[in-house]
């Protein structure tokens, strides 16, 4: 495959994936490795970190920005590298367009005329289900999933109580803190206090973990702390059908 | 960066993400150029015909099985292939924990006591409204998605009818020949007539293109036919936020 360079002045909003390197796509990497500046979230530096040894790297964290950036300081920066004519990489772990304000920033970038493109990314809401062997849809158990955020109740609340109970998978990125709430929500809502919940922690990074549970038990006793977040929870019958893969993911 | 050969025996579920081979991720292309035999789904092909100048693609595709295989048979013979010590994968477009059977091959590999991992794509129901502009979630706007499938209205009807009108942002795979009867679905559910509806197809491929409407208008006279298949509905008010990449996706 032939590396395509970008064009001088070009923002690239890039999917980072949930952490493992080897998740990062193609075009994420040639975009990196041509960029004139990098600037970067809070839970991409792992990535990073991850790929130091490599020159490519060392160079990328070199021209990286801080991550210590207001959305309105990024959006100036990312403009003005553009202007003078940078290829600018913003880089977002996940996919750039889930809870990551990808929409917010590529509207700054339109409407200050800049040329931009999204880089899709491999989103921790399927990956990490993915990696812990759990399919978000499966035949005669679920047609369908539905992912939000755990962080504002009165978000997410409306939608839980509306839903058929058990009937499809529910993903939650940022749930941890409230998954106590969460779970009472699905019950009050008539879900059946057995239905399979799992977390996946660190999902495709170093100590990676799964914990299996039941509604009923979720937030009880079940040995979480911040240390563990950022975790995805997975709750619905397709928990029941997971295989644990039984590779080393980095073979 | 390293490749890491798999060992021997090993069975991998690879995503191949949407079609454009930019998108497919570092692992999934290591464990291809590793590869004794590969597996891949009628969508795949386009994937494998874009990189075929390179000497690594050309060798995958001498190794390729055929698409006219049955899903047991697809298990049979991924099975043999790991006991005798092949490197297998099998090669999914999308993810392939996502619509797509994944689910199913890894509990058929876990029976048979095959070491399998998951290698998770970048799938098409978070890029192809990602490729359009489209942010799945935006705040203020949207903070949950809903992925389903078009292809069962006995399954899917429920859903849609119980959902909070316009609070969420649908996605729906493989919904393309049913859309005019999701939409009225959605209407008579209480979605106002007026919320804007996306359709991205072939996206990430050649001739991708993306009409936009609204739901009463879904459906009526939008000019789709079978040749636009497969193509991706995206539902809600996110659509109004869209800003179209100005570069081309191929800079």
């Amino acid at each position: 495959m032939t590396a395509r360079r970008p064009k001088a002045g070009l923002v690239s909003l890039v999917g980072a994936g949930p952490g493992d390197p080897g998740l990062l796509t193609v075009r994420a990497i040639e975009r990196l490795a041509a960029a004139d500046l990098v600037l970067y979230d809070g839970l991409v530096p792992a990535i990073m970190r991850a790929l130091s040894p490599d020159a490519v790297w060392r160079s990328v964290a070199r021209r990286a920005g801080t991550k210590r950036l207001t959305q309105a300081d990024v959006s100036a920066r990312m403009i003005a590298a553009a202007r003078v004519g940078q290829r600018v990489v913003r880089l977002k772990s996940g996919d750039p367009f889930v809870f990551a304000r990808g929409g917010e920033e590529l509207q700054a970038l339109a409407q200050a005329g800049i040329r931009a493109e999204v880089v899709p990314g491999v989103s921790s809401a399927l990956a990490a289900p993915a990696l812990a062997g759990i399919p978000l849809t499966h035949r005669g158990v679920s047609s369908a999933f539905v992912v939000l955020s755990g962080h504002d109740p009165d978000r997410y609340e409306p939608l839980l109580r509306a839903l058929p109970a058990g009937a499809s998978t529910l993903v939650v990125l940022m749930g941890l803190a409230k998954r106590r709430a969460l779970g009472r929500c699905l019950l009050e809502a008539g879900w059946p206090p057995r239905t399979p919940v799992a977390i996946v922690t660190r999902a495709s990074q170093p100590g990676e973990g799964v914990w299996t549970g039941t509604l009923a038990r979720l937030g009880l006793r079940d040995g979480f702390n911040r240390r563990h977040r950022p975790g995805v929870l997975v709750i619905g019958e397709v928990v029941r059908e997971a295989s644990r893969p039984r590779a080393a993911r980095r073979a």
